[in-house]
């Protein structure tokens, strides 16, 4: 057993870390571009932190064995973590705008059986502000985000917890938590089972229905009877539509899918998935949302602060990104391979490689270190895709030759 | 309990971030300089593959709960999984040179007792090749690693194993191991105290005082009465010392100190630490060494396999770059702040702030997210050393002001 990974856990050799670190660097860069700066947080946390924000399963935590300091468990995801080191060691008083690049762990929900334990994830959180600007800037840099990773096809899915709260305060109270059962797990077969009065069935199988584009969705929900918060809801995601869509320049592929608000007690304003498609599967890129009530959960003195945020998925990035032209084919191959002939010249070959790797630009140089003979040596550079050969005798004189 | 960080587990506010950044990328450039390619190994391991090498305290593993999956843990180092990926997955007839950067785990070995638990390493593995220029290549990209940091103050203390155990050979075998942990230990008294003939007494503290400027050190070994396999050691140090010294243009600080070998099993050739000054405290910069039996334990077949690699602690290089004046003091400020003069302004505002960002070099542009009075957002710039304000009205004409 000792020469294999543990089921679930996977080594990246250096082609997957070139392609994902190709992925991981444009994305930092699109976050600095907006004015993120990086945070890095713990590996390990209290399981308490973890899961105050009741957007956790508990089943899916992987719990560290006890070395006396009471519950830890791996981080499944940054921003309990984030918003806990955000609220009692920085400005609350100023916008925070946060990014990360880490990786998290999971155990699937229905017991490990060998999958995927290790994940890894960049996003972004928008602390200590709240309104129709944050909320853009947070869908906009998402935009910005897949453009300057080339991905084309995409869909955003937009929820709103204030709105899907407000449709369901028409029904009787001890109903809504079965109605937004059916609506999270698209299960109509169940909706019409619900024993409803016939106008009420009616009016859920219309809130079933509330998905497609955003703009069209909307104002089917304005000519619904509605009461004014739920009004005030529509009313920030038409203006949110109209700003994003307005400074993108072209209409975002935004869909409204009430089903997104599964997790009531997290997000309190926006929420959304981005789904790719790779192979014409759909796949979850990223996810994000507004949590105004969970960094007062790890303030001191429970003070509530607004905050946004989202998280891209790397390794769907990555598979979404595979079968396109822009990820790297190859891992960078040297750009020299500095030959010493023979044992004398040892001391002149490594010279000569470090004087070529003085250089303003990165240059790869490689030192031959096996003595192989001169046709071993080119056909290994040839494969490896090196530019230059430089051969060095004994009296330090460099013979180059192009590949 | 909920708002603070567990003992042990520590955040990383944006300052600190970009100042282990500013290391860990000088340091992944030489890697790549050097040509070296990086992998990522996976963060949970079978408990079994982390001790089988010999070099790792068991008290000093973080496991994890079982989550039916055998015995997994936390990697407290990268070496042996970069060599458990590398003989099962890599082609071993030819040189593979492996780098990282990563999270490692490590409790501490007299109980946690709110300890630090997490580390940050990076280091590389040059693998599936043994001899002088290997060695060589090792002991002088560190040395070009500190050069890049600007670390001017170090030294490297040199084992090597072959050595020590020559030199031991000398002793009746069951008294070796005491011999052993007396020097590892720096434990003179002890060493007097053993039951030794006045003869190899005398030869024993010999060995003791076996330490300081290499190349005196070793002559004073070759003087000795040693075997032959001990003299292929000492010459092999003696060659190895003039090829890095020679190609490094002038004597590099390396130390002779047998007390090193202490992971017997685990290092078979030279071993190493650098260490250097922070506030004139020693401080372990980072450690490596040659381990020719380690790849076989993971090959499916136990083939062997030479290797050599070291680490560097990132956490020990940060503070010993603290006081100097090379590490970043502040975060990048934003280049610009964009501000929406009234919400009218909103989208052109965001517009505007997009057309900013694209350029060639990375260009940092925050927006106004709270329309706060002019005077708030001068001191918020002044404050944040942002260079442009870029105020935006309803009809989109940007006012620039530079602070």
């Amino acid at each position: 057993m000792l020469h294999q990974a543990p089921a679930g856990a996977r080594d990246l050799l250096p082609l997957e870390v070139a392609q994902k670190s190709w992925i991981n660097d444009r994305l930092q860069q699109v976050f600095q571009n907006w004015g993120y700066k990086r945070i890095v947080t713990s590996t390990i946390q209290w399981l308490d932190t973890l899961m105050a924000g009741g957007a956790i399963k508990p089943t899916t935590v992987i719990p560290l064995q006890n070395i006396g300091e009471g519950n830890l468990a791996l981080r499944p995801e940054l921003t309990a973590s984030i918003a806990r080191a955000a609220v009692t060691r920085m400005q609350n008083d100023t916008v925070q705008r946060l990014c990360y690049r880490a990786n998290v762990f999971r155990n699937s929900a229905e017991g490990h059986h060998g999958k995927q334990l290790e994940f890894y994830q960049a996003g972004v959180e928008l602390l200590f502000t709240d309104g129709l600007l944050a909320d853009g800037e947070t869908i906009l840099l998402v935009a910005n985000c897949l453009e300057r990773l080339g991905i084309q096809e995409w869909q955003l899915l937009l929820g709103d917890a204030g709105l899907t709260k407000g449709l369901l305060s028409q029904f009787p109270s001890h109903l809504r938590g079965d109605i937004l059962n059916c609506l999270a797990n698209l299960d109509r077969v169940a909706l019409e089972g619900l024993k409803l009065d016939g106008d009420l069935k009616v009016k859920a199988l219309e809130l079933f229905d509330l998905r497609g584009n955003a703009q069209q969705v909307l104002s089917r929900v304005s000519s619904l009877d509605i009461d004014g918060d739920t009004r005030k809801a529509v009313k920030h995601l038409e203006d949110l539509l109209e700003l994003v869509n307005h400074s993108y320049g072209k209409p975002l592929p935004i869909v409204l899918d009430l089903s997104l608000v599964q997790t009531f007690d997290y997000y309190t304003g926006i929420v959304f998935e981005v789904v790719g498609f790779s192979d014409s599967q759909p796949r979850v890129l990223g996810q994000g949302g507004r949590y105004n009530q969970l960094l007062g959960l790890y303030h001191p003195q429970k003070e509530d602060y607004p905050g946004i945020g989202f998280s891209f998925n790397i390794e769907d990035l990555h598979s979404c990104l595979l079968s396109g032209a822009n990820l790297p084919k190859t891992t960078p191959p040297s750009d020299w391979l500095v030959i010493p002939e023979n044992s004398e010249a040892a001391k002149m070959a490594l010279d000569y490689a470090q004087r070529l790797r003085h250089s303003e630009h990165i240059v790869r140089v490689e030192l031959e270190l096996q003595y192989r003979s001169a046709e071993q040596i080119r056909l290994y550079a040839e494969d490896e895709g090196i530019k230059y050969l430089a051969w060095i005798g004994a009296d330090g004189m460099p013979k180059i030759e192009v590949v």
